[in-house]
């Protein structure tokens, strides 16, 4: 760090190598000539390149470069001097674990390195034994040569599998919808062929077309490309034609127009983008079967695991770095679902995409800013019917892409869309509906009424701020039970696979155990007196030690820490407040809830009773429980298919009331008395306590 | 000319300089290495360089230039080896006469080659003289070299004068609308400011506060732009904003979103899009009042002077090419008409365009191909209000933009917005409506129904085909009378300057003189035993001389052929048999005609009497003729203001029936009788006759 040449009060990380003057953030971006010309021209500056594309291309001869190359797969990418590797790996398009957005704090970026030299700065993230390994933190390493690394196991972000594929998923959705019914229409038409005694023009030949055919011209718009187009298309093929209509709220328009009247594929997509996940579904739109199902993880995860570090992503380097991202995997996951039945973008025609508020912004290039600051409005909550073509969705430019509306900053079109699946707004039992991930969405309500709130969970159950926390991936521990005897655990992994980590529902069960076999009080705290070896002082921080390293492809103990235990009880707090504070604003209890319904990837390893033991859920009759797995992504196959659940999904979004808890002082008080386990108020978990004492 | 070397059926004037070869114009196009590229990557190739822009770029280092300087102005042009000197002064944007399209058949772009050699055709249409004064047809020069070539007075196509500006205009129009109501409204508002308590969305705020002001919100649609804009702008000036909405016939639409809530200037623009002229009205929409007229050649005159060259060149060039030279001419006039009041285009936010079908195809760059081929169908009559910025038009890229709707491919958005300003649509009178130009259209009707048709006047009328015919520019002889002792005439030019030429009522004038003096008789024939000077023989065709080559800038004898004279009988025949045969159509005759309305350009200067006396007009009582000016103007003047009218607009073309001439075997049996002076039926012409003989 130095002082801006310009602005003496600054400090800035930003050094002209020749000149050895300092620039701040301000003074690159200016285009003043005055301002930084004189230090320019000559330089390498080589810190342009970082970021300022606008720069690089000018300083791209004078700068450095250096050359890295990504072990085991020999991967090697060319990128200026003094970037970070985790800037490497992501120009080399490998996605590395970087919870914190670079910011060094997460410490899940973990490589090695096996030749060359970095710049590294010291953090107490990695351990004496990992360092002596040549371990660093990619977004805390500078390249300053050419360097060979290694991506250890638990740093690769792995593929994700998908449940229920292809048929599989077909015969569970295909009854939620009976009318099949597109926002985008074909509509197939043989025009009268024009004379000198019927001489209208091409257009009110094609809308005469199509009010035979019960369309209502008289609402129907049509833009300029497709008059351009119209002369040659309609007489192409004899005056057959195939017209795409896309039916709005308020007035239709003609969309695209066809030479041709025979059958075409129509295909459509239901995509639910999760800050973590993205799901796929490609739908035949003549049956609504499932033809293909892809999910993969979100690519802005490189900024970052919750929304809120997106949005500051998004503030500094600008939204679009952000939509791109999520566009990435998003078509990524698109062309997958196409090659593998064969078919072609084009003949994607429907779309409808489901998210929360903070996704929908971001894909679709809308300023995110005031999403995370009081009092936390949205730009947009209820989007018209757009085009693919407009946001950049690998589909039929022309495809009417449905945004599944959202009531709140922090309750979106995923939860609306969890809504319309489960339906519990058309019935008359009051329903406890939560979706627990970074964030915690919580429903309540009937068809009489909906109220709705969020809380910040954090990211401690998706693996963020854990020690060896990592996503329901290949590896994860998912199930653990300690013997209470020896404390030895038995463990389940996802997939079977050697142990890499602990996912979420695994620490739910770990936890549960801790506190079972007295490894763990009530409060937290760890017993020191035990005397066996998976109970230690690692550091300055006692640990319970789930494998050792000779049984884990990491090569080292994973352990679950004292301020791994803190960060979970603090987010099953933040949970179990909401759920409290939400009944309380509505003068209820938790004996009036008829029904619970949990969605989401979180829940679906989820272990209710250990849950309930932690004090995650309530302690009611566990017949009350109902796991209803991704929601988000079925309500979005069910307007895919259906004006009637398009509608539908609108008026939930409409109705739902939305409390907000940053402004509400009784949570804060509901969250400090959840800060233990299962709670302070042991009578409200009977069965808890008499399960574990 | 020459054999294609692959199609040796076909004659083809393209040669490879290099291996001698000929290729047919399929075969420059057609990008088959097989076809072509054996023969091309190593040649100058010369000739793709005039008009295939994608090969130019290929060939351009190859490609020898040459220099051409155009004087008095010394505006110099390089242009490829073996370009026209048409071509030369298209590059050098000098907007020559080249009425036929640089076919070599008008002679207008006479220039004179001053220094330099260029190989040029022989024509006939130039004198024995005018080539010993270094007179060439720059259409059919080829530059071999450097060159310098003066443009005669003749040949340049001067300024256009409007007729009334700025106040006398509005005094004219202003009360002609009295409830003003644009498309696109422009809606100050004050949000509330959103709070936890209020915590709706941006864009449903923005809805509440259009709703409060009584605007549809259930009806309005809103892009993605928009969308993406308004986070900062409804901030920017504390949740003050305009909104501009425009109106549409099915749905609404939010076009913009600007931060402050203050008096801006609201601008429109009415234009006129003539084959020839364009003429473009600046208007405050606050008051009508008509800030400035602005008026110029449309610049597709370069490729023909009637709308039949202009298709011809469309499908030979593609019709963006027509598109932009349209839009160059209104966007040089828009810029003017800015400039003269100090606006700026963001200013301009509705815009009205009346133009033929053909005008409205081009300039939208819809294909006119099939305007011009029986049935004779336009792409489309009635046009969705678009956004200027997808035209191309200099005004605020979100301005709304309403093109005149047109019945047929030959009856336009000027007709009927001429019927809406002189509203005989709404009236008992039974009216013959006309406009003569290269076409002449005409309607027939009253407030019960409306007939239209359209007859080929050909372009004599504006100056095509005539020897010393000419646009109604300064210098043009309008005005004739011949001494029936002496035979010499008197003259009136435009704006009182050196006779240059003789524009359509000019020729009217003079046929009739020519007709009273017996210089010629009913059948178009010269007097030849008359031993008048005036009168003799110029090669091997009779003319009359007008002008001595002492009196005129041009110093050449200005004289009317023979040929002039069949070209004018043909013309005003054309338009005679129109009124006939439509009115047989209807059943009526002109008898049964209470008002004949006159409109155009050409109409201005016309003298009723002797536009009588040759037959142009029918001899009917002389009160009942009106002269109209440019209604076309005024038409789009009145729409631009108001819903009523554009509406009214809409309603006047579906009601029109359209009778197509070209299948009428009545239409032809009248233009027959026509062919003589004033007509085979001197009963129809009274007084005529009686004025003559």
């Amino acid at each position: 760090m130095g002082t801006c040449i310009n602005h003496p009060d600054r400090e800035t990380p930003y050094i002209c190598m020749k000149h050895q003057i300092y620039l701040c953030e301000e003074c690159l971006e200016c285009r003043d000539p005055k301002i930084y010309c004189k230090h320019r021209s000559a330089c390498p500056i080589w810190f342009m390149s970082k970021r300022k594309a606008g720069w690089e291309a000018e300083d791209k001869q004078a700068a450095a470069t250096h050359t890295v190359t990504f072990l085991p797969d020999g991967r090697t990418v060319s990128v200026p001097a003094d970037s970070t590797l985790l800037e490497a790996a992501q120009a080399a398009e490998i996605h590395v674990n970087a919870s914190c957005s670079g910011k060094g704090s997460c410490g899940k970026c973990k490589l090695v390195v096996t030749s060359g030299e970095v710049s590294t700065q010291s953090t107490p993230l990695l351990t004496d034994l990992e360092k002596e390994k040549g371990y660093v933190l990619a977004c805390q390493s500078q390249i300053t040569g050419d360097v060979s690394v290694q991506i250890p196991e638990e740093t690769l972000a792995r593929k994700l599998k998908i449940a229920g594929m292809g048929q599989a998923v077909t015969d569970r959705l295909n009854r939620l919808v009976t009318d099949i019914d597109p926002m985008l229409q074909e509509i197939p038409l043989t025009l009268e062929h024009p004379s000198l005694d019927d001489s209208v023009s091409d257009l009110d030949r094609l809308n005469r077309g199509l009010k035979k055919q019960g369309c209502d011209v008289d609402r129907l718009n049509v833009g300029i490309k497709v008059m351009r187009q119209l002369t040659e298309v309609v007489r192409r093929d004899n005056w057959n034609i195939t017209v795409s209509v896309v039916r709005r709220k308020c007035a239709n328009e003609i969309l695209e127009v066809r030479p041709g009247n025979g059958q075409h594929q129509s295909l459509g997509l239901a995509i639910d983008v999760g800050t973590t996940t993205i799901v796929v579904y490609l739908i035949d739109m003549s049956d609504g079967s499932v033809l293909a199902a892809t999910a993969g993880h979100n690519r802005q995860a490189d900024c970052g695991d919750d929304v809120i570090n997106r949005i500051v992503c998004a503030e500094k380097d600008g939204v679009k770095k952000l939509s791109r991202m999520a566009l990435a995997t998003i078509n990524d996951l698109i062309g997958e679902a196409l090659d593998s039945v064969d078919a072609k973008r084009e003949a994607v025609r429907n779309v409808v995409v489901s998210g929360n508020t903070t996704m929908a912004h971001l894909l679709l290039q809308i300023e995110p800013r005031y999403l995370r600051r009081d009092p936390y409005i949205p730009t947009v909550s209820d989007f018209p019917i757009l085009k693919a073509g407009e946001i950049g969705l690998k589909a039929n430019p022309m495809a009417a892409v449905f945004i599944m509306p959202g009531p709140a900053s922090y309750v979106g079109g995923d939860i609306v869309s969890g809504i319309l699946y489960t339906g519990f707004h058309r019935e008359d039992p009051v329903t406890l509906f939560i979706d627990i991930g970074t964030n915690g969405e919580i429903v309540l309500g009937n068809k009489e009424w909906l109220m709705t709130a969020a809380c910040s969970a954090g990211p401690a159950f998706e693996g963020g701020g854990i020690r060896w926390g990592m996503r329901a991936e290949e590896g994860a521990i998912e199930k653990v039970t300690i013997d209470p005897q020896t404390l030895v655990p038995t463990l389940s992994t996802v997939g079977d696979a050697p142990p890499r980590g602990i996912c979420g529902s695994g620490m739910i069960d770990l936890i549960a155990e801790l506190l079972k076999t007295g490894i763990v009080d009530r409060s937290g705290q760890f017993a020191t007196e035990l005397g066996n070896d998976r109970v230690r002082k690692q550091g300055d921080e006692w640990v319970y030690v789930l494998t050792v390293a000779d049984e884990t492809p990491v090569n080292e103990d994973i352990v679950f820490t004292a301020s791994d235990l803190k960060n979970l009880i603090y987010s099953k707090g933040a949970v179990y407040a909401g759920f409290t504070t939400l009944l309380g604003e509505a003068g209820m209890d938790f004996s009036m809830v008829d029904r619970m319904i949990i969605t989401g990837g979180f829940g679906q390893y989820l272990n209710i009773e250990k849950a309930v033991t932690i004090g995650l859920l309530p302690d009611i009759d566990r017949s009350r429980f109902a796991y209803m797995g991704n929601s988000s992504i079925v309500g979005a196959y069910m307007a895919l298919l259906s004006t009637t659940y398009r509608q539908e999904a609108r008026t939930i979004c409409n109705s739902m009331t939305y409390v907000d808890f940053s402004s509400n002082p009784s949570y804060m008080d509901e969250f400090t008395s959840a800060l233990f386990l299962p709670h302070t108020d042991l009578n409200a978990f009977p069965s808890a306590v008499a399960g574990v004492s």
